[in-house]
């Protein structure tokens, strides 16, 4: 870390490669020669045109998508997502959810306004600290798609195993875990992320999605916006899109390629998530909040015995010099969201910090 | 201009200021002290919070927006706003749109999903050459809002006065004139603007809309992204907005401040758009598209006597190291954006070019 920069743990928007923001910076005023900053530049330009075509090329290779598959950069966040994929992808009007967390139940409430939509499996019973067996779920039998998030952002757990959709369409939300490791995108109908958290600025979502499953013929009040099929027709640019978010993500595809791409993401991310899950086993004042088995290895959600003392730590913390490790009110205690761009010596930091004040404590 | 930059035309996304652009560059990778940079921070920490609120109370001194108005900061663009504007405003079903150009019509294409939508007046007759005759226009008794748009980009139109709506409120899309000169909010029930074209980075619209116009009891099956009052009652932060766009429009704000407000920008921008309209109205190769009375001051279509000719200047102006100058197909010829941030010296160097083109043409 250079720059007086810091360690920041927030759940997003969130660390970016700084090899990435040095080329930001160098380019910002005028991008490698155009004479303007990739802001001002009409994003029906040949120069942009180049910028949009390269990040969606590497994303593809970091993938591995297949050619049926539509990539798609669409405004409004994971919260549109949530309305769209109903509206798009139904056509018996039923569609399947299972609730893990906070953003699976958001896009569940959300569903619920757009036709048929059955609760498969849940884990409220425990706050979300788990993933359910999902290997023989009652899949409804004319579902238009079954629907996950596959990484819960606030509740720190993850899948270790896609659901058994019995043949039907997958959605995962993917947002906080999204190309933090491979991923088989034939094994989905569509999957989409927030690109604030693992990818880039907040102000875009980023859409994987089986080219048969784009459907023109919509209820004809589906505003043009949320169609997905204008946005497959048109390259992502019927109207102006988010230029800003495209030019940083590609050029965070750029730099994990040049790491390896997503093997060697996953091996970087395993060994920064084992250091602090090693940590927390092992500490009597600190647990993680998830079971074992499910634990997330993007979120971090753990607690001391008591809210004070977890807000003492949260304190000293910021003291110490991090940002943004106080868990979300749902879950309390703190989060450590250690996703690509944090560095292991950012995760090591932290555990060090964690490791004295448990022994200093009370001293 | 510094930088080996240039002047660009573009119609949006378009110029900044560089003043605004050196700051940014300055602080991308540690924001005043703060350890990151904006596009890494936490849309619900502090820090941001300011950037947020300083964003707010500085477009709010620049427009002088009354206390009952909303400012809300939405992803989608102008585009987005089409729909959301007729699912938000409308109460009877029924709303008068005037057509005076390809974004008033699109947006009055969209309205028609939703509603009763009358055309009250159009100027396609004349390709949009003119701002029709509005003192006095047949609005519609149970009208829940009459639109126009304020300044159509490709056609080079703008209103000298607002219509008369009888009462009704008056919604306007000012995309491609925000901010260029003074505004009186009060005489608008809502105003919006794509802040790609005048103000900042795309992927963000701000819209500014009176307080009595946001319905929380629409149709249930309006998605939560597409309600005004979702984001009037959480501060634009329902979800994690744009926060890279309003970082940048922050800045444009205070530039425009510093040069002494929208009455100073008015002057600047009318200057500019005179040396530009003389030279046309001089020229015996070169004319306005546009009727002079209705001439906007932002955006300048220009046409020579052929197709041939005219691709022969545009090609000419990027050798001489302009851009964008091409003019949109639905009018032809070429067009010249001179925006808040392009340079007076800007405009100068057009009309050299063009003068010194059209005397040494055939020689």
């Amino acid at each position: 870390m250079q720059y007086g920069r810091i360690y920041n743990f927030s759940a997003g928007p969130s660390m970016l490669p700084e090899p990435v923001l040095e080329e930001i910076q160098a380019e910002l005023l005028n991008y490698r020669g155009s004479g303007m900053c990739v802001m001002e530049m009409s994003h029906r330009s040949k120069v942009f045109q180049t910028i949009v075509d390269e990040a969606e090329a590497d994303l593809r290779t970091l993938l591995g998508i297949p050619d049926n598959y539509k990539v798609l950069f669409i405004q409004g966040g994971a919260t549109l997502q949530f309305s769209m994929i109903p509206m798009n992808l139904m056509k018996n009007g039923v569609a399947d959810y299972i609730v893990t967390g906070s953003w699976s139940d958001k896009a569940y409430k959300e569903a619920l306004k757009f036709g048929e939509i059955n609760l498969l499996a849940s884990s409220k019973d425990k706050n979300y600290s788990y993933i359910p067996d999902v290997s023989n779920l009652p899949i409804s039998e004319n579902a238009d798609y079954v629907y996950i998030c596959e990484n819960e952002t606030i509740h720190g757990t993850t899948y270790q195993a896609l659901p058994n959709t019995k043949g039907k369409v997958l959605v995962s939300d993917q947002s906080s875990m999204f190309l933090s490791k491979p991923c088989n995108v034939a094994d989905y109908g569509l999957i989409f992320a927030g690109v604030q958290k693992n990818v880039g600025p907040a102000g875009m979502a980023i859409v994987i999605i089986r080219e048969d499953l784009i459907d023109p013929d919509l209820d004809p009040k589906t505003p043009t916006y949320l169609r997905y099929n204008i946005f497959s027709e048109n390259g992502s640019m019927y109207n102006t899109p988010n230029c800003w978010a495209i030019y940083v993500c590609g050029k965070v595809f750029k730099h994990l390629l040049n790491l390896g791409g997503l093997d060697a993401m996953q091996k970087i991310n395993e060994d920064k998530a084992a250091i602090l899950y090693e940590f927390l086993d092992n500490s009597k004042m600190f647990k993680g909040t998830v079971e074992k088995k499910d634990r997330s290895v993007m979120n971090v959600p753990f607690v001391t015995e008591s809210k004070e003392l977890d807000a003492e730590v949260v304190a000293a913390t910021k003291t110490a010099g991090f940002d943004n490790l106080k868990g979300h009110r749902s879950v309390g205690g703190l989060r450590a969201s250690i996703y690509n761009a944090m560095p292991k010596e950012g995760v090591e930091a932290l555990v060090n910090f964690l490791k004295d004040f448990e022994e200093n404590y009370g001293k």
